[in-house]
């Protein structure tokens, strides 16, 4: 287990084998309040965490989110959920009402929610446990949204499986980054000349076997890809969640 | 210093009054590194930091803040934005192009470039400095994308002080949080009734000095409230950096 969060940090690699062992509800109650100290936009805490432990809906997240089985395997699973309904509550129940509008709630609540993500994957990590963000959970947010019975103004924005990692499928070595003069700028953006593409290609060309990311970005960005599919489906699901910008 | 991770997270206060001292570049390196190991979605990084150490760009940027001090006095400085222009690059580099539309991008981004920033700020708490999130870099975020020379596809998410805390300012308690249970739902979401909104209130209560959540939400949430007001800039800027939805 890393002693330090620098090894935490250095070490960290996405699990998405589990052996089926559930976590000792004290290590449940650790991680979740570790999530809590998040730091939250004005104390605000616009986030919820669904804990999903019904096999069924287990079982039901998991090909929603394109027969993802680690959702099934994992000891825990959790939907982290931006959260504005409460807030409204809290303000009806004093004579007023939340009068943000959907981007503001987006930006602030996505933020929140994974902060509070953030602090519970680490303290997860911290315990010994695998982890693995599902970005899959939007593929279907608008079916997602009723089956966890969200209110209006509530939106899932990522699965977290935690568990314990099955030993033999831990990737031997962390993923690689991109170079640090490509992702941090100084007092201003640095357009990328062609040699800097390049140069970003071989830094990450280790993350698959063909030795080449290329395959990977067009598989989910390209006009084809995973992710142009998620659009229309996300469109539905802020406007039935509440958080459609009027245009 | 605090020597675990559950430590940090136990302990972590916003700071909010730094003394005006430079970090060691070492410093500064290890923090930005923690920033890079954290999750991204298909490794795609879609996130970049703006080290703001220019003391013009500062000031500027404290103004357009809402007056922010600590902005001008700690020891450094990033603004962390969401950046699918660098994956269009790469992509077009290969003959093709981006092809998520602007929610997808705006949910996928914020969420890698808040998972990079959580490093970030838990990295900097670990070694000893204080830290504060900026959500107030939203209220003119359209100049501030012009400041920055952000290209489309690039959008501020929040700012981040990290310095070396005053002594004599350091708050003496972590914040309240809301009870476990109004958080944390289990396989559905849990809907709220009048004494869990006032139990929701009495355990906030110790955030102000008049012992009353209320006010601050208010003066924050409510329809003339300070996030109201951001809501129009955002759509503006959300227009100008190519991610309007088109309704």
């Amino acid at each position: 287990m890393p002693q330090t969060i620098f090894q935490l940090f250095a070490e960290h690699r996405t699990i998405r084998h589990f052996l089926r062992k559930p976590l000792p509800e004290n290590d449940v109650d650790r991680i979740l309040t570790a999530a809590q100290r998040a730091p939250t936009d004005a104390s605000a805490q616009m986030y919820s965490i669904i804990r999903v432990t019904d096999t069924a809906l287990r079982d039901e997240i998991a090909t929603l989110s394109g027969e993802q089985q680690h959702i099934r395997d994992c000891g825990e699973f959790f939907v982290i959920c931006l959260d504005v309904h409460r807030l409204d509550k809290l303000l009806k129940r004093r004579g007023t009402r939340l009068g943000m509008g959907p981007r503001v709630s987006i930006l602030y609540g996505t933020t929140d929610a994974i902060l509070a993500a953030a602090n519970l994957a680490l303290a997860a990590e911290a315990i010994g446990y695998g982890t693995c963000f599902i970005g899959g959970v939007q593929n279907r947010i608008d079916r997602l949204s009723q089956l966890l019975a969200l209110p209006r103004g509530v939106l899932p924005i990522v699965g977290l499986c935690v568990g314990v990692s099955d030993p033999d499928w831990i990737p031997a070595q962390p993923r690689p980054r991109l170079p640090k003069a490509f992702v941090v700028h100084e007092n201003g953006y640095r357009l990328f000349r062609n040699d800097d593409l390049e140069a970003a290609y071989t830094a990450m060309a280790p993350i698959s076997r063909r030795k080449d990311w290329f395959p990977t970005l067009e598989r989910y960005f390209a006009p084809d890809g995973t992710m142009a599919r998620r659009e229309a489906v996300m469109a539905a699901a802020w406007r039935q969640q509440g958080f459609e910008p009027e245009g």
